[in-house]
Formats: C-alpha cells, structure tokens, sequence
C-alpha cells in the first residue's frame, strides 16, 4: 500500500509530495467515455459497482495517482430521496421534482446507505480489493445538495436556496440538518465499507456572506465531521468549500484534517494561517493544463515552493479537471510534481 | 449638490451613510425598459445621449440615491475598436471579431474618446446639466475587457483567455498595455467631460490565481490609477474587482480611494485592512432583494453594523442588481439604509 498520501495528511516525514486530481476519473480519459457508453448514463455508472470501480482504477493505472477518489457524484442521496435524477449530456443534473413547498422538505426521509445506496458501498467493497493507494470517499455538503434539490437544477442565482434561506430560515435548517444527517450515516457506511478517508464537497459555499455560509453551510459540516470522528477517530476528513479563500480563520475552526484549497487562495498564506492544526490540498488552476509542458512545469513549481518544504501539502488541482484536457498534460503534471517535490523534499 | 457621497470618499463627517446601487439604471424599472424599447436594442440606448441621461436620471428621480452612475457599458472601448458588438436580448454580449492572432491583438487602435466614444462625453455633459448629486464614470479592467474579446462572449471557463495568459504572456501583455492605454484615455475624457469620481470594474480578475490577478489585472488598474492621479488628482477613482476577498491585503497597495467589496467580503475585515487608506464601497447580497422587508432590514443592519460608526462607507450592493428584482423592496433598501445610518452617525 502507497502510504505516502495518508502520511502527508499526519504530516510525517514523506520523500514526495502525493498527488491526486478531483474528477480524476471522468470525461477527458478515452477508457472512462468507454465505460460511460457501457453502462448507458452517468448515473447507471455510479450505481454499477463493477464500472464504477473498473472507472475509479483508470486514473491510477494510467497515471500512478498517490489516492484514488470512488467514482460517484454528490447527488446520490437527493436521489436516494427519490427526487428523480436524470442528466442529459453536456446540460448537467435535473430533478424531476425538486422541492417547491414546506411539505416536500418535511417528508423527505433519511435514506438506509446499505438499501437504497448500497451499490456505493458495494463499490467499496469491490474497490478494496484490488487498490494499493489509499481510497477517498466522499460526499457533497448539505447546503451544496440542498441548492440542487431547491433549484432542481445546478443554481445559477440561487434564488431559490437564497430566497428559502433568507424567507424561511427554520425551514431552511430543517433541510439542511435533515441533509447532516443523511450525510452522515452515508459516509460512516462508506468508512465501515473500506475507505481511507472522506471529502466534503461544498462547491456552493462561496456564493454565500460569511455569516450565511457560517451559519448554513460551515456549522453543518462541524456537525457532520464531529459525529463521524466520534465513531471512527481514526479516518481523516477532507474539507473543501470552492470560493472560500477569504474564510480561511473560520476554516481554521474545523475539526477536518485536511483543508482543500481553490486555486484563488494563496497556499502560502493558507499555510500561515491553517497549517498548524491542518494539511492542505491542492491548488493548480485546472487552465493550466491546457498550456504546453514548460508552462505546466513552472506553475507546479509555483505551487510547490507556495506551500514550502516540509510535510503537509496534496497536490491537487483547485477544482475538478475539464474534459478537453488531454491525457498526456496530466502524465507530465504527474510526473512534474513527483520529480520536483523529491527534488525540493530532498534539499530542505 | 449631495455632497454626501463625495464626503464619505473623502472620510469627511456625514450625517448618514451615502447609497448607490451597481446596476441601479437597468431592466428591473419599467421606465427603463421604455427608453429601451425606444432606442431599439441596448448598445443604440448606450449610444443615444438624450436617452442614456434619461436612463441615468431615472434612479435618481425614483429613489434618491446618492450618486448616479453613468449608463453605458464596460464593452463600449471594444466596440469603438471595430469587433462587432451586439447585445441578443438575454444571451449577453456577442463580438462578430474575436481576437483569434497575434495580428488581431497588434493591429489592435486607440479609439479617440473624443471621436470614436464621443457619445458617452456627450451623455456625461447632459447629464451634468441635470444632475444634483455626483457623477460616477466607469470604465472595464483590462483583463476583463480582454477576456471579452478573446472569448467573443461572457468567459465560462476563460479558456482563450487563459490559454494566451499562460501560453503567450508576452502577447497578453500586448493587448492588457493597448486596453490600459486606452481606459486611461476614456477615463481622463470622462472626467474633462465633468464625472465626479471614476470606478473601474474588474468583472473576471476573481477567476485568476492571486499572483495572475496581480500580474495581469491589478498591476494595469494601478498603472491606470497612477496616470489618472497625475492627471486629475481630485478625483476619486473607485477599484471592484469581484472575487477578491482572499487578496485584500494586496488591493491596500492600490492608489485608489475606495475599494468595492463583493458579499462574500467581510465588511469589518475589509475594514481591518483597507480602513486606514480607503473608503470601502458595498457589499449587501443583491439575493436579499428578492425577501421580505423585515429581513431587508436585518440584513442592512448587518451590513451597517459590520462597518460600524465613522466616515468612509458607502453602502451599495456586493453586485449588479438583478432584472427580477421588485422596484419597492429597492425603495425601502433605501430608506433602511438612510433612516438606519442616521441612528448609527447621531448614536456614536
């Protein structure tokens, strides 16, 4: 087992940075547009286990990640409440029913993670037997799935979650504590079944004021994080809030152990200000990798002496990969940051 | 004249706080959406005097805010550039010429604010023959302007934009020195035309990497500030660049002398930072609009009480008001705030 990932979240002693890449299992690789066209929809794809892992093994074969991250998507529980999921190629998630009234929002039950989305663990399971890096579950924030299930589509304005949350703010927290929970229970089933460590997805935090994202999103998240580390201290929590770089002193109140950074956020001065109590991920900026290997070169650099020497740092992109980025400028990106890090790793 | 405005810049005593909004002439006010209609599409009402002073005023008259804003359009220098610019009604801008060679960007002339953009000096001399509050002029920041003529259209994921930043800085370099020129240009027309102060939108500089936005964006808007300053060193120029809340440590080096905030900026830590060198301008969530006048009222409470008592506020939206907004609950924002301001300055 490559154990270079789970060390550099401890921050012991690592030859290397570890790398990863978030949606490194997805539409730019030609084996995943394979399997995709297999399994007939994205959404048959998550919930085929034996896809879904052969898709999360397609990145770390190709390109020797440090972690792999199980091939799902942050909708799974919104459609285990039977809001009707569907994507249609190129145009992004739709509800059929999204939620329009008080009741809709009362009713919805807590999914079982072992009934209604037990082909994720089932993944799990089927993935543990044949990774030798550290596996990476995870699951969207209550305020990110709570503005798709609103807006029944990706927000744009968010005037819906907005407007729930600023008109009715009970009602509001009522969602959001009913998504903390089902949250919860699915990735303590994800830790039970077999993975590393989990990541929270808030790709909608950075829309809110801070006093909003504190109050709807951030406390939720200690929430969830603090039930999880009362029943499995031992598993490290990702946190990532896209958006979030002018937030990093309330981030620093989080019990996660890894802080995921967008590549707006200066890694240097995130270091300053959560490195004590945190390792941090990330934060190329995904455009990069459209650029020719000597440019990719120098920015991972850039990123790499932003964060110093000394354990703690998961190269990653500051979001996930675009699917027009060819295979080959990852390969480079890949084999950049494991040469230079050895190098810098090596000098200090 | 309602010297308010002026004296919050200039962090001189007021009795209450000064309120302008971003957008405040726009699609939400029925009359505006008469001239409109009359001038047949949006950039012919940029470009028919008569009509963009009546459009200017109509805020002014409806609600009493405390400075008007210019209508025009951060495209205007583009469009004087000869690429073809054309509104579709709810699509966004559109140019028939991107930028697509290095010829394209070379090639590129200074327009004669004076000649080829004479329209918006001659709708500021209208204006100020009407006006009694001050005059903001405003131009795009480089970096945004370039986007939208290398994109053709509204940047998603700016990857012409960003592919000439990283593949061919040089070149990028090129065109954000031709567009600086030319702002400083029609800034400088603006002002001899009879503007009060000067704000420069930074619509996409959010979408950097700090140390692209300070290469690419902010080192232009200081170079622009800088000639500005020598030019006209009573004029205060406003700097906004939306998404820039984790850098604000580097817009304290800017010349300017108020600094925009978007919503996701804390007030009081903007404050902080910025307070001893300028005046702060924002930040509401433009999303509170669309609430009850009770929760208007807090949310103004919030904003207020986040800067705290003393000059140097001037309170406006952390964005563009949007088109769905209802005229009144603009109305009672401005009442909120005037009337709330009052207690605050009479109380401390």
């Amino acid at each position: 087992m490559n154990e270079l990932f789970l060390k550099a979240i401890a921050k012991k002693p690592i030859p290397r940075t570890p790398i990863w890449m978030m949606r490194q299992a997805g539409r730019y690789l030609p084996e995943y547009r394979a399997a995709r066209e297999k399994a007939g929809s994205f959404l048959q794809l998550c919930k085929t286990p034996e896809l879904a892992c052969e898709v999360t093994l397609q990145p770390i074969r190709r390109f020797g990640f440090d972690a792999a991250i199980l091939f799902s998507d942050i909708l799974t529980i919104p459609d285990a409440m039977n809001l009707g999921l569907t994507f249609a190629e190129g145009e992004g998630p739709r509800f059929s029913k999204k939620l329009e009234t008080a009741a809709d929002i009362m009713n919805l039950s807590i999914p079982d993670p072992e009934v209604e989305l037990r082909y994720v663990p089932d993944t799990i399971r089927l993935l543990k037997k044949e990774l030798t890096v550290p596996l990476i579950g995870f699951a969207g924030s209550p305020w990110t799935i709570a503005s798709y299930m609103l807006e029944g589509q990706a927000p744009g304005e968010f005037k819906k979650a907005k407007g729930l949350l600023y008109q009715n703010p009970k009602l509001m927290h009522h969602l959001l504590y009913t998504l903390a929970q089902s949250i919860t229970l699915y990735l303590r089933a994800q830790i039970e079944a077999g993975v590393d460590t989990v990541m929270l997805f808030d790709s909608w935090g950075g829309a809110l004021t801070e006093s909003a994202y504190h109050e709807f999103s951030f406390n939720y998240m200690q929430e969830i994080i603090t039930q999880l580390k009362a029943h499995h201290p031992k598993t490290p929590v990702i946190l990532f809030t896209k958006g979030s770089g002018a937030w990093l002193e309330l981030l620093n109140t989080s019990p996660a152990d890894v802080i995921g950074l967008d590549w707006q956020t200066s890694l240097s001065r995130a270091r300053n200000i959560l490195g004590q109590k945190h390792a941090l991920q990330g934060n190329l900026d995904p455009a990069i990798l459209r650029a020719d290997e000597s440019v990719i070169e120098a920015e991972v650099k850039k990123v790499l002496h932003a964060y110093g020497p000394g354990s703690g740092h998961i190269f990653n992109l500051g979001h996930g990969i675009t699917p027009d980025i060819h295979p080959e400028k990852v390969a480079f990106l890949v084999q950049c940051v494991k040469t230079q890090s050895h190098d810098i790793m090596t000098s200090s």
